[in-house]
C-alpha cells in the first residue's frame, strides 16, 4: 500500500497514532456522530458568514452552477454500489478493510484527484466471533443478538437470570443486590424523531451499559437495539470499558427480541445462555485515503471534506458510510474538473476506523500539527444520503 | 400426551398415518396454501349460498351478535400472544412443538371447550443445523441464506462457480453443459400484489428448483426468498425432491443478499462457499389438537375451521400460524359459550406439522374416513391477521 505514491506523501506526515485509550478500544470519544453532524453544520454555516461578507458574484456563480450540475447526476451513486459491492462489509482491521483502502485509492485516480495520499493509521482490532442466545426458561427459544462492537466474549457460554431496568439511569439506581450474579439488560427504545435525536437519547446504554452493570456485580449486559427498526436484525456500534471496572460482555437484542424477552419476564423469571466469541485481535495498521484537488492561490489552505470507509460487519456499509464516501468523492471530483480552478485546496479524506473510536479522524488531526490551523473547514458525510424522516 | 383425556379419544380413530412420499419429506402437495385459503373461501360461499336457500332470521340475528362482539374483542390475541411467547418457534418434531400440543390441551379447556381430543400424527424429522454462505470471489463477504425446508446438507463446505436464472422456466431451458458441477441460482422476484398471488407465481422455484437443478448437474440450488421484505432475513418453506433425480442442497438468499449477488454476477464470475448442516432426524409422533363445542341437534354433523399449530424455525411463528390459531380457537370459543347451541358439532383443529406437507391436515381426513361425508365445511386460516396489502 502506498507505493507508486512516495513522493505525494511527503506534505503530510506519517506519524502513526493510537489515540489514548483506557480498558476497550477506544475509552473517550468527545463528540459523537450526531455532535459531528452539527459541528459539520455550524462549521458551513460560519463559511456561508465568510462568504456574504466577501461577496464574490462569480464564485456563487460557479457554486449555483455546481450545485445544479451534482443535483443532476453526480456519479455519487455509482462510487456507493462499487464500494458496498466490491468491497462489501469492511470491518476495521479485516482483509476487506485493505481491500477497501485500495479500491479507495484507485477510485480517486480514477475520479481525476490530482493526487492519492495513503496516511497510516494504527489501532487494535476486535473480532466478533459466533453469538448465539437463547431462553433457558420458562420457554425455551432462540433470542437475536449482537455483540457490541469491543466487548469481550462470554469465555465459553454464560447461563444466568435477567434483571430489566427501563434505562441507564434505572440500572445505575438499582439495589446491587438485585443485579449481582445476572444479566442485567436495558429495555430503553430509541424514540423515532424527524432529526434523528432519538439516537442520542438512548445510545448511552450502548456505550455505557456494560461498565455500569458491572459496578453492580452484573455478569453480561443486554440492550434492546438502538434503532426503530422491527425486524430482527439487531444494530452494533462501540461500547466501552472503564479502568477498574470489570469487563462484561455486551450485545444488543434486536427489537422484536427485546420486546419478546419483555413479554417473557412480565410472567416470570427468566434464564439465558449466552454464547459470544468475541475476542481481540492483534493491532493492526490500515490507511486514512486522502484525494486532494490542488488550490490555485492558497494551495496551503485546505477545506477538509470526508466520510469514513471503514463499516461495521452486519450489512453491506452503504449507510455506513459509503453514503458519505459517496457523497464526498463525487463533490470533490466534480470541483477538480470545473474551469475553474478553487482557490484554496480540497482534501477528501476516506476515514479509517471510524467506527471504533473515529481512529482515523484523530490520527489525521494529530498528524497535522500547526497545518491544522490553515484548515478552513472540516466536515464529516455520515447521516446517509435520504432523507431521515 | 393424551393423559386425562382417554375416553374422549375414541371417536376419533387414532391410526397414525404418514402421507405416502418420495425423496423427501413429502413429495407431492396437491394444494398449496394461497389454494386452501380460495377452497376455504368457496366452501364459506356454498355455506352462504345454503344460508341462503333456508332463510332462518333467529339464526342470523345470532350472527350478527357473534360476529359484533368478535370484532368488540374476541380474545383472539391473547391467544396468539401466549402461543407466540410460551412457546414461541415450534418447528414439527422438536421439544416445542411437544410443549405446543401441551400449551392448545390446556388453552382448549380454559376456553371452556365441551372436550379436547389429541389425534397422534407422525412424520419424519427435519433439523435445520448451521447454514452459512460466503463469496469467495470476486469479492469475499458473507451471504444472509437460510436453508429449505426438508433440504439436505453440503456434508462440509461446498465450493462452486453460480449460475443465474431469470425464473424456473429459464432454468429448465438450461443447456447442462452451462449449469454442471455449479450452483444454480434462480433470481425470481416475488410480486407484489394486493392478493397475495405473487407468492404463488414465485413459490415454485422453492418447491422444484432443486428438482430442476439437478436435472441439469447442478452441485446446489440457491433461490431469492419468497416474500417482498427488503431485511436480510430470509423467508423459508418446503421444497421438495423426486425419485431418480439426485438430491441437492437448497437454500434461500434473502431479498437483498439477492440483489448483492446479481450485482456481483453483472462484474464477471462468483465463486461461493455454502456450508449447510441440514440433516434428517427420526420420525416422531406429534398431535392434532382438537377442540369441540358439541351440535345439539345434528352432532355427528361436523364444521371444522382451525389453523396450524407448528412454526417454521426463523420466527415466533405469529403470522404461521399462531393467528390461525387464536382466530378459530376464539371463534369456537364465543359459539361455546352461546345460550342457543349450534345445531351442528365445531370443531376447531390445531392442525399437526402443516409446514412440512400438510401431514397433520392428510391425517384427520384419512382417519374420518366415512364420517368425512358427515362434515359440513373445513376451513383453515392460514394467511395472517391482517390485510395483505
Amino acid at each position: 500500500v502506498g507505493s507508486g505514491f512516495p513522493d505525494r506523501r511527503a506534505t503530510i506526515p506519517h506519524r502513526t497514532r493510537t489515540p489514548p485509550r483506557r480498558g476497550g478500544p477506544r475509552a473517550k470519544v468527545p463528540w459523537r456522530k450526531p455532535h459531528v453532524h452539527r459541528i459539520a453544520c455550524s462549521a458551513l454555516l460560519c463559511l456561508t458568514a465568510i462568504a456574504h461578507a466577501q461577496p464574490a458574484p462569480e464564485t456563487d456563480a460557479i457554486a449555483a452552477a455546481l450545485r445544479d450540475q451534482a443535483l443532476a447526476g453526480s456519479g455519487a451513486y455509482a462510487i456507493v454500489e462499487s464500494l458496498t459491492t466490491e468491497v462489501g462489509p469492511r470491518l476495521a482491521g479485516t482483509e476487506a478493510d485493505a481491500r477497501a483502502v485500495e479500491w479507495a485509492k484507485r477510485r480517486f485516480a480514477a475520479l481525476g484527484y490530482d493526487r492519492v495520499v495513503l496516511q497510516p493509521v494504527s489501532f487494535p482490532t476486535w473480532v466478533r466471533g459466533h453469538e448465539r442466545a437463547e431462553v433457558l426458561s420458562p420457554a425455551p427459544q432462540p433470542l437475536h443478538l449482537t455483540t457490541l462492537g469491543g466487548s469481550v466474549g462470554t469465555d465459553g457460554p454464560l447461563e444466568a437470570e435477567v434483571v430489566a431496568f427501563a434505562d441507564l439511569d434505572a440500572l445505575k439506581a438499582a439495589d446491587p443486590a438485585q443485579v449481582q450474579g445476572r444479566i442485567a439488560f436495558v429495555a430503553k427504545r430509541m424514540r423515532r424523531a424527524r432529526d434523528g435525536r432519538g439516537y442520542g437519547e438512548a445510545v448511552g446504554a450502548r456505550g455505557n451499559g456494560a461498565v455500569e452493570a458491572a459496578r453492580k456485580g452484573a455478569v453480561a449486559v443486554l440492550i434492546r437495539s438502538i434503532g426503530t427498526d422491527s425486524d430482527r436484525m439487531p444494530h452494533t456500534g462501540l461500547m466501552r470499558y472503564e479502568d477498574g471496572v470489570a469487563q462484561i460482555p455486551a450485545a444488543a437484542l434486536s427489537n422484536p427480541d427485546a420486546d419478546q424477552l419483555i413479554r417473557l419476564l412480565e410472567r416470570g423469571p427468566v434464564r439465558l445462555r449466552l454464547d459470544l466469541g468475541a475476542t481481540r485481535g492483534p493491532d493492526h495498521t490500515s490507511y486514512n485515503v486522502i484525494g486532494e484537488i490542488a488550490g490555485s492561490t492558497h494551495p496551503d489552505e485546505v477545506v477538509v471534506i470526508g466520510g469514513h470507509l471503514d463499516s461495521w460487519d452486519l450489512g453491506t456499509g452503504a449507510i455506513d458510510d459509503a453514503a458519505g464516501i459517496g457523497i464526498t468523492m463525487a463533490a470533490g471530483a466534480l470541483i477538480g474538473k470545473l474551469e475553474t480552478r478553487p482557490k484554496r485546496t480540497i482534501r477528501v479524506i476516506a476515514f479509517a476506523n471510524e467506527e471504533q473510536g473515529l481512529i482515523g479522524g484523530f490520527a489525521y488531526a494529530s498528524d497535522q500539527g500547526e497545518a491544522l490551523k490553515r484548515h478552513m473547514i472540516g466536515a464529516e458525510s455520515d447521516f446517509g444520503a435520504g432523507r431521515i424522516y
